[in-house]
């Protein structure tokens, strides 16, 4: 059930290949039926069995009376009874033999000294039974590439991202924009109270994930420093974290939200840093960083071309990159020459590149092909209707796409972007924040990168 | 043709009765054929006569040969026609008695010596006639309430934000998303080389507009500081503006991209705050903060009660509203009582109101009334599907709405508050900078603002 490491085998969790709804509804509206509707409209490919003592069927599918009912094994339990009622419900399913729990009901530790209580009973006997118990509190999990939404809203899109969030909204807003965006989440999962499963069992189960890339992770605090560092040492993708608190009444609220203390702002800033945690921002920060490592080849080394049809999109972008410490050098002479060769003259040789309104696509893929020697990310910016966008973009250099302004030419050579696995930010301030986070630190001794210059 | 100010009468340039498009093409994808087709299929209600000395007629109007061979007076001139021959143009509208042109062709003092020749004649043909030139090298103007899109891409919506651009691109974005909102703007004129038109003139115009409720300045530079500030101090709305060169890099891109002095940072932030302009940061800050002055009534304190459904949405809106120096007292014991009253026990009374995963559209609406006479401002967070959010939104107290993580519930609850004039933020983060955009500057003697306490 533990790795050497003492990481939690979330396999039954993540990847089930049964499912039970424990508290399943035939009310619409009722969280219990959504939970269930939306695992059946997931396209959950294995067995999935309503628990419920008072219906035969629910949404065409067969009930159990109770966890002791269950026909056949069953891999993970979604639980959504009264908070009461779930300490008895994780003993049952640890004496069925079910290796994995999902608690979404909440009441426990967040809502007094009885929650408090029946926690502590929960913790127990899933550890009594060795159920790897997500939640309680929690807004669930969602793994689209497997076909289980055991969550909600319902969103399927598949992608590269994997989101572990203390917050459900917070991750259910991530899966939205990039269910959107048509770039799809890998996982979501909620933490809840962590009673038992925490984020670093879950980012040494993600970072095996065939189909993670990268993982943000939103957290008010971390449960087991120790072991959190374990696992960010040992995740060979990389981690992008949300963590508020940072302001005295952010962090008293924090407290309220978790029960939990949040801890020092500038303990966990130099812990992130040590642990080569990209630390967020802001929700949006988080999920461009996230999306961006998680879609974009990092660079080798912190050279940026910005080239633009807007000029003043490309002032906007050279102020970001200068804040953002990434270096914009002009382009050597030889690629002065090369830009010469095709460019009308009205265009202005330089970084940023100001290919004017005229700016065509063909221009933007010649222009790359010239950078790629010299450059390590380039900065197409489209500020302009300019059909044919999505197919001037290549790497390498590494691509920070920045469209806006384009009106319905830019939201369709968007979609193509997003369709083709590339990110598209929509403003120079953040794009030049999502590329920052694919640098590595500057000065940082023993970095993996090349910093030139 | 100017007011006793010396500001502009704009009137021909932003509500013109009649449209000349000079070099109005008849090929599909030059700018001079979108431009025209633009007018058109905003459904312009006046005259509207291509100029083309090679064409009968064009999209299905009768062209006139030159500008002296118009058959009717006309009120505005929109020019695309090569840089060459637009000094000579301007004249021929001077000599016609056009009042006002826009000039859309680029190649003037962006462009080297020749273009800035070129200008000079420009500006002397405008004065000498008394044409009021916006531009050159401008992406033109746009009044949709007025049914002109002078500009590309065609944008129609209809709303109470102006935005005055140096950047073509920033303008166009600005209008897209209030577009894509379904809020709309009241007018967007891109000012390019400004020749003659400057932000001044349009600030003195459009804060006379009657559909203008706020103005959104987009400024690599101020062109006549005196006049600015006059045009500032006698706005009846208020002004926000992003202006970019706050590092060296930066600044050297702004005065390669307009040629002109950017000037140091530091004097325009005490300029812009001298003269009651909110600052921006970055373009979608621009946004946010002009949609809030635009569309929110102005709290009379800085007070604010966050309510949530997402506790973690709750932590983050605390944590910028510290940063953004916005107040947040719990709430006073008379109205912690009415919220007890009808709140179930696991709701967390205090300030972030967690209302938890639970919350209805009917506790929300409650929350708001119990709140107006203790709060300045209410901030509800939708973080979850609720449906009849729209519903539960009224000022007062001032709503600064924030919506995230709710699937498709939430964009139509979306849909529905914009539609109703009240915009919604997509962060915690971007509501509270857009909140302290409402607000007055913390000590300013003789702010018209009462902060409380």
């Amino acid at each position: 059930m533990s790795s050497p490491e003492g990481f939690r085998d979330l396999t039954p969790l993540i990847t089930p290949r049964s499912v039970a709804v424990v508290g399943a509804s035939a009310s619409a509206g009722k969280l219990g039926h959504t939970i269930l509707k939306n695992i059946l409209d997931a396209g959950f490919a294995g067995p999935v069995v309503p628990v419920n003592p008072r219906a035969d069927a629910i949404l065409g599918r067969p009930c159990a009376k109770s966890l002791d009912d269950l026909p056949d094994p069953v891999d993970l339990a979604v639980v959504i009874i009264p908070a009461v009622a779930v300490p008895e419900a994780i003993a049952a399913c640890g004496r069925r033999g079910i290796p994995a729990a999902v608690v979404i009901t909440g009441g426990f530790a967040e809502s007094g000294e009885e929650g408090a209580r029946l926690q502590a009973a929960l913790t127990e006997a899933a550890a009594r039974h060795g159920v790897r118990l997500l939640g309680p509190n929690c807004q669930g999990i969602n793994n689209p590439h497997h076909g289980l939404c055991a969550s909600w809203p319902l969103l399927t899109a598949r992608g590269a991202l994997a989101v572990v969030s203390q917050s459900g909204t917070v991750g259910a807003a991530l899966m939205d924009w990039a269910a959107e965006d048509g770039l799809g989440v890998s996982c979501f999962a909620a933490l809840g109270n962590r009673a038992v499963v925490d984020e670093a069992d879950l980012i040494a189960a993600l970072g095996r994930d065939p189909h993670t890339r990268c993982i943000a992770l939103y957290l008010e605090g971390i449960k087991d420093p120790a072991k959190f560092a374990a696992a960010a040492r040992g995740c060979p993708v990389p981690l992008v974290a949300l963590k508020p608190g940072r302001t005295p009444r952010g962090r008293a609220a924090a407290e309220s939200h978790t029960k939990s203390l949040a801890g020092d702002d500038a303990i966990y800033a130099g812990f992130f840093r040590q642990h080569g945690v990209h630390r967020a921002d802001d929700v949006e920060a988080l999920y461009d960083a996230a999306r961006a490592l998680a879609y974009l080849p990092r660079p080798r080394g912190r050279r940026l071309l910005i080239v633009t049809s807007s000029g003043g999109c490309g002032v906007l972008a050279m102020d970001a990159a200068s804040v953002y410490g990434i270096e914009t050098p002009p382009p050597p002479p030889a690629m002065a020459e090369g830009l010469r060769a095709f460019l009308p003259p009205h265009c202005i040789i330089g970084n940023p590149l100001d290919l004017t309104g005229d700016a065509t696509a063909a221009w933007y893929r010649r222009v790359a092909e010239l950078a790629a020697p010299h450059y390590d990310a380039i900065a197409p910016i489209f500020g302009d209707p300019i059909p044919g966008a999505a197919d001037a973009v290549e790497a390498p250099p590494t691509p920070c796409v920045i469209c806006l302004g384009g009106g319905d030419v830019e939201r369709a050579e968007r979609r193509r972007l997003h369709a083709r696995g590339i990110p598209v930010f929509p403003t120079p301030e953040r794009g030049m924040r999502a590329l920052a986070a694919l640098l590595p630190p500057t000065g940082v001794a023993g970095s993996r990168f090349t910093v030139p210059g």
